[in-house]
């Protein structure tokens, strides 16, 4: 990771934080709808109806991980972090193909891909700001690894 | 704190997963508005325009931590979690009240109480599922502090 | 019921009307959704596709009772309203937990008991302002007790 | 008004229940944020602030005047309710030009007569199910009559 | 056709430009995803869930349509427009129903009325400005006539 | 322009059309709204309202342009399409400042950059199918300059 600490300093001031912890979020959630998913019997209609409720949930789970995607990458990267990122462009992408994936099957490898392309998003997103990350295993089901930053304990 | 681990090994399976962060971000926007707001001149029509879209951002941030508070009370909060707070329903309602009054206002000591109760409930979510937390200083203005899980580093 | 006529003087002004006929009207649709469910064969693919469309119906009509709950309880409620009514955060908190149920099943036990925790939060709302209510037989299927008040005929 | 009770024997089940109720709430609450935006100085921020949120809100809710209209009008009404009402194309059309006039300007006289507009319009769809309504005085500001179905009390 | 240049002059401007194209994208959209629920197979888990998307988009798609048709009818045509097309009124109401239809039912046939319909309506509406349109085979599945205006090359 | 019909062959089957008339009748919107707050005088509360108004239709039609955009890049937009306009990410980029900039600023020369990338990616999408384009001048104000594919008459 590069030093480019100063490159934000002529950023333009956002009216919105950017936060990618968001986007983990709804990242995580699709994996663990795909779970769910899993291991239900569809047979009964209660559980037709129950499929229906966690597709719809999970289209939109990674349609926010999309929107909220596009939203840090065209908002908040400009000139300089996009020269410290230079593939950046291609990483988001990908995000938006992995994500439509993501809605159109059911299988959890698509869900796991995902949630390992935001981490490198985050990744290089507090790379930009300067600011030290780690992998810390999410407390909640499924589970996975995420990137968090690094921050100052009071 | 309580040790409340036990509490928790009944809880149905959320098909959406639960994380205070989503409101953070929210309730550390609408402070950040305000101090945008409290810097504005608003005697050009271009800045006028500006306003409206700071208002309207700030409404719209603190209608996301009144929704995604409501969600993980409504939701997550069964018997064993308000037996472990009993005064969760008092402090959820003092959150609604509160974005309300970030939304009537632009004074910023209104958007930082609300960051504080934010944290107050952030705290009480994790101790019930007995995961201890840290406050840390947020990576982004108004660098407010904020309550963290403390997690799992791999 | 208190006469809480006084308590009342010293509102805020609020910029949205509070009516909990809205709740009602989406309380009542949740039932109605589970008959039409209840009544569907889903061996062919229309009705397959049809149960789907009910389903997402249904979760957006207990979306609506608990949103607009919470923002009678969150924006209208204070303090001379919940010393009157010092369960109202419960009774919020069941409404909360009984929409979900809504959502997760396709009972009419669970729709029905909807529609009953709605009409004790429609008494408490009208007692705040002093308006008598009675129960009144819903116009249209699934034709439940609604609660409404009592208004000055002109 | 006709009587038009067997008209309705064959209409289709809608899966939604259909309640003008909902747009009366909304007509008020249009001619409230016009009371509220007239005793309003817009000399401060903060009052700018508002006026701008009392501008979003108004236009929100004069949408969904139009958009319920639109789905009660083009979901309920088929040949025989238009048969009973032949005028209520017109009908419709002028509520949707009428809610464009309370968008656009803050004159109370154009909200009134919104409210009058969707009084008209309730009249004729209780007329539709045989089901008799009277005139009544809003239990809040801004007090003025609105038509409601007269019920079976129980 | 008539010739009605004259009749537009003291139209209000509208803040929001009107256009029939975004209505045709989605009701072609409408017969796009009843091609694709015809040809799948709902025997796996995975399908069934895929015909819930479907589902739910197609519903989204008819709702586009009818809620773009309420705007341009209930925001845009004003006397002069309706004199023109004194049949216009009825026309949305079809288009209404024929939503619906396409909403409830997964049959082409539907969808193909609803194309059709909103063929008639764009030409209704250029023709109230004076411009002349044509017929032309759309460039994606399923290929349908679509109604577009004959615009001035540069 | 490169032939590129056979790089389409193994599209997957996307379930919504793709169209970039959406994204133009917003951006033409953008530029029309700047337009018209342009001529606002805003010394009234009135005018002030509907400066607001105005706002928050210019924020909302430029969202709908990076949306659209994100969604025809984001789910359209595979490998053969890529490799025929490499430049593709670097131009969806640029639309998404540029909209961020509409979005600030009441610069009508704003809007219309914004107009001319939605142009150079509507000539870029049309491309990959192997449909020819041409310009023509949009038929309402603000009669800009916008893409159209060249379809076949019937």
């Amino acid at each position: 990771m590069l030093n480019i600490k100063e490159v934000n300093a002529h950023c333009d001031i956002p009216c919105k934080i950017y936060d990618p912890a968001v986007v983990q979020v709804a990242a995580l959630s699709v994996v663990r709808i795909m779970d769910i998913i899993a291991e239900l019997d569809t047979s009964s209609k209660e559980n037709q109806a129950e499929l229906s409720r966690l597709t719809v949930e999970k289209e939109n789970q990674a349609r926010i991980v999309k929107d909220e995607i596009r939203i840090i990458w065209g908002d908040y990267f400009k000139d300089p972090q996009i020269e410290a990122f230079p593939d950046i462009h291609q990483l988001v992408h990908s995000i938006m193909l992995q994500g439509s994936k993501c809605k159109q099957t059911i299988e959890r490898e698509n869900g796991t891909k995902l949630v390992e392309l935001v981490n490198e998003f985050t990744e290089a997103f507090w790379a930009t700001k300067d600011i030290k990350t780690q992998r810390v295993v999410a407390p909640y089901p499924p589970a996975l690894e995420v990137v968090h930053p690094v921050l100052e304990v009071v």
